[in-house]
C-alpha cells in the first residue's frame, strides 16, 4: 500500500470529537494544506469544567456551549459534520457513520470519556453522572424536584429522604457540585418555600480515599474540606460506596437514605480502543506511542480523555482540558513531520497548574510551587475560567450571571424542563398537608 | 350547604396555572386575608410572547422563564405547589391531583391553551407547534438539524426539501417565527456551512385568510407582508392547509415539499370545561358570566386563554397576555365582593394595543388610533417586551442577548440538545459527498 500522504492531492484529516482536544487539533491544522473534517455527535463544543453550574441552576446550557461551526467558521480548510461514528475500518482507512464510510488519510480520535460505575451499571439509574448537557439538565431537574416534593410531602421520614443529597466522589467534580449544591440550598432557595426550610437540606460528600482532591497538595485538600464543612457539607472520607439503589447509598453496612444521588466517582473512556482493536488500560484508554499515534498505525492518533499517556512521574496524565489541548496542538506537528518524512516529536506535557472551586470566595489552586486557597484562589479560578470560555458572548453572559448571583445569591436558571412532571406526586409523596379540614 | 366563606377561618383560594392570568390573580390576592395556593405543572412562569426566539436560537429558555416561587417569594399568604391537576370535584369543592384531593373555597382556573390542528391530530407528528419550552427547544433542534442534514446530503432534491421551511398560520406567532427564521438563515448561519448556502433556504408562510395578522389594521397587515417579503419570506395568502405529512404540506392539490413544518395556526383551550362540565365554545373555552365566574358556581372562575369572554365589539376577547392579566386582577375584586356579600363587578377589558415583530428594525404596533410600522414600532416592541419580562435578571439577559445579536447578527443559543442525534444521518440522507476518491 502506498502512503497516501505522498500523493499530490491534499491529505484528508478527520478529527472525531470537538472537545478541548479535537478543537485544539482542528485549530492547529488550520494553516495546513489539508482537508480537515471535524465530526461530532453534537453541534456544540461544551465547556465541561462549568457543567456542574448548569446542574446547580447557576448557568444556562448556552452559556457554556458554542456551535462548532461558529468556532471554526473562519477556517477555510475545515468542514464540520454532525454525525455519530459507529466504527473505524483501520485497514481501509475510513470511519463508519451508520452504514456510510468516510475515508481519511489521518485520523484523530478525541472522543472523550463518560462517567462509569466500577462495573455496577445498575447504579446509573439511581446515581446521576454529569458529562453531557443532558446529564446536567437532568440532574438540575432531579435536585429541584426533590425540594418541590419535600414541600408538599406530609410524611416526615420521606421529607428527610428528599432533603438528603449524596455526592459520590471527592475529585474536582464532586467537590464543586457539593459546594454549589450547598449554596443553592442555603442561599438561593432559602426563602422560597413555606413548609420546608431548604437550609435544613443535608448534603453528604462521600470519598473513598483518605483525602479530597488527591491530585492536589495535601494542605489544599485539607483547605477544601474545611471550606466545604463551613458551607454545611458533611464530608466523609474513606467511605467507599458498596451499593446505590432507590433507598439511597450504602457504605458497607451504613445506609444513607436519599432520593438524589450524584455520581462523580469515575469515568470510562470512549469506544476508541474497541474501534481500533488497540491495547487499552483499565478504564478503556488507548495506550498510544510517545508521539500520540496508535502502535502499528502511524496515521491514527488518540488524544485527551480517551488516551493513556504517561506523564513525567510515570503516572498516566489526568483527564483535564490542559492535557487534551496540548495534545491536540501536538498532533499538527506530528502530521506535518509525517508529511515531510521527518521523525515525529514526542509529546511532553507542560503542567499549567490546577484549580477547583468550592463556592463563593472559596477555591484552591496549585500553580507550580504556588499554592492558593480561599478568596485569592477563587478570583484566579473565575478569571481563568472566563478567559478560557470560548466565544466573547459566552464570557459576557457568564460574567454577568456570576456577578448577579454574587450580589443577590439568586440562581437564574432554576427551570425544571424535560418530560412533564406528572409523577412529581408519587404514591409515596402525598399532599395530606393540603387536605383541608373543611372536607 | 353553608357558604364556606362565612366561616371565621381564612378562605382558601386555589389558582391553577401560573401564566399571565394566574400570576396576576395571585398577586392581586396578596393583601387579602386568605390562604392562596398557586398550582402549576411547571416550576416557572413562561413569558410566552418570546418563545419563538427560543425556537429560533435567539434566547435561552432561562431568559424567558422565572421560577414561580421566586416571583411569589415575598407574598406571605401564598404557597406554590408543583403538580398537575387531573380534575375538579365541583360539589365537594376540591381539585384532584392524581388521587389526592385538595379543597378550596374559591377556585381560579387559568390553565391556558395548547396548539391544535383543527381536528387533524395526526398532523402534530409532522408540524411542530410552540406553546411550551419543550416545544421551542424541539423546534430549534428540528430547524438546526435540517441545516446539518442538508450540509452532508448528496441528493439535490432531498437537500432542497431540507432547506424548505413552511410555517402554517399568519397570526402574530407565524409572522414572528417566519421573520426570525429568515434572519437566522440569511444572517446568523450564512457563513457557517461549506456545501450549502443557508441563505438559499426557502421560507414559506401559509395563511388561510386574505391578509396576515387579521386582528390588526389592514395597512399594518400589508406592512407586515412587505417586511416579510423583504426578508425573503414567501407569503401565501388564502392558502388553507389540507394536509401535513412526511412529504410536506398540501394546500389543495399543491404539495410544498418540506422536512420542517411549523404550526402556528390554531389553539385549543385546556381541559377546564371538561373538569367543570361547563358550557364551552368551539375551541373549548369555558363560557363564563360577566364577573368571570362559571354559571352555577359563584366560587369558580375561569380566565385567560381558557375563558370565553365577549369584548365590547361582541367578539370573544383574544388570547393575549393583556386580557389574561386584567382578568386575573379582576378576580381579586370579585372574591372580595363575594366575601363582603356585595354584588360582584363585571369585567371590562381596557385595550392597551397590540404589536408584532418581524425582524431587525421591522415591527408593527397598534395603540388606540396610533398605527406604527418599521423601526419605531420595533423600538416600541423591544422596550415593551423587556419591560414586561418578569425579573430584573431576565430583562438584563435579554437586553444583552438582543444587543449582541443586533451588532453581530450571531445567535448565541444554537444548541441541538435532547436525545442524541443518532438519526441525523437517515437512510435518505447520505454522505456520498465525503466518500473519498481514495477508497
Amino acid at each position: 500500500m502506498t502512503q497516501t500522504w505522498h500523493q499530490p492531492r491534499r491529505p484528508r484529516i478527520i478529527v472525531v470529537g470537538a472537545g478541548f482536544g479535537g478543537l485544539s487539533a482542528a485549530k492547529a491544522l488550520s494553516r495546513m494544506d489539508a482537508e480537515v473534517i471535524v465530526i461530532d455527535r453534537n453541534n456544540y463544543h461544551l465547556f465541561q469544567p462549568l457543567l456542574y453550574q448548569v446542574a446547580t441552576a447557576g448557568l444556562s446550557p448556552a452559556d457554556i456551549a458554542s456551535p462548532i461551526r461558529s468556532i471554526l467558521r473562519g477556517q477555510a480548510n475545515t468542514s464540520v459534520m454532525l454525525a455519530k461514528i459507529t466504527g473505524v475500518e483501520v485497514e481501509r482507512r475510513r470511519v463508519r457513520i451508520g452504514n456510510d464510510p468516510v475515508t481519511y488519510d489521518f485520523l484523530v480520535l478525541a472522543t472523550g470519556a463518560r462517567h462509569a460505575y466500577f462495573g455496577h451499571d445498575e447504579w446509573e439509574r439511581h446515581a446521576q453522572g454529569i458529562k453531557k448537557i443532558e446529564d446536567a439538565t437532568a440532574l438540575r431537574r432531579k435536585i429541584l424536584i426533590a425540594f418541590e416534593k419535600a414541600e408538599i410531602e406530609a410524611d416526615v421520614e420521606e421529607r428527610r429522604r428528599l432533603l438528603n443529597f449524596v455526592i459520590v466522589g471527592g475529585g474536582p467534580t464532586g467537590v464543586e457540585i457539593a459546594g454549589a449544591l450547598a449554596e443553592l440550598a442555603r442561599k438561593a432557595l432559602a426563602m422560597d418555600f413555606r413548609t420546608i426550610d431548604p437550609r435544613q437540606a443535608r448534603i453528604v460528600l462521600l470519598h473513598s480515599g483518605a483525602r479530597l482532591l488527591p491530585t492536589f497538595d495535601e494542605r489544599l485538600s485539607e483547605a477544601a474540606r474545611r471550606s466545604l464543612e463551613m458551607l454545611g457539607v458533611e464530608v466523609r472520607l474513606n467511605a467507599a460506596v458498596t451499593n446505590c439503589d432507590e433507598l439511597g447509598v450504602s457504605v458497607g453496612t451504613l445506609l444513607i437514605e436519599s432520593r438524589t444521588l450524584i455520581w462523580a466517582a469515575g469515568v470510562r473512556a470512549s469506544q476508541a480502543s474497541k474501534w481500533l482493536a488497540a491495547e487499552s488500560d483499565g478504564v478503556g484508554r488507548v495506550k498510544v506511542l510517545p508521539d500520540l499515534s496508535v502502535p502499528g498505525h502511524p496515521q491514527i492518533f488518540v488524544i485527551g480523555d480517551t488516551a493513556h499517556v504517561l506523564g513525567p512521574g510515570g503516572d498516566p496524565l489526568p483527564g483535564i482540558a490542559a492535557v487534551a489541548k496540548q495534545q491536540g496542538a501536538h498532533i499538527a506537528r506530528v502530521i506535518e513531520a509525517r508529511l515531510e518524512g521527518r521523525a515525529a516529536p514526542a509529546f511532553t506535557y507542560r503542567d499549567v497548574g490546577s484549580m477547583a472551586t468550592i463556592g463563593r470566595k472559596r477555591a484552591i489552586a496549585e500553580l507550580g510551587r504556588l499554592r492558593l486557597s480561599g478568596a485569592p484562589a477563587w478570583l484566579l479560578w473565575s478569571i481563568a475560567h472566563i478567559y478560557f470560555l470560548i466565544g466573547f458572548r459566552n464570557r459576557l453572559a457568564v460574567v454577568l450571571n456570576w456577578a448577579w448571583s454574587y450580589v443577590t445569591f439568586h440562581r437564574g436558571t432554576r427551570l425544571i424542563t424535560g418530560p412533564e412532571p406528572e409523577n412529581v406526586l408519587q404514591p409515596n409523596c402525598n399532599t395530606r398537608r393540603f387536605r383541608s379540614e373543611t372536607a
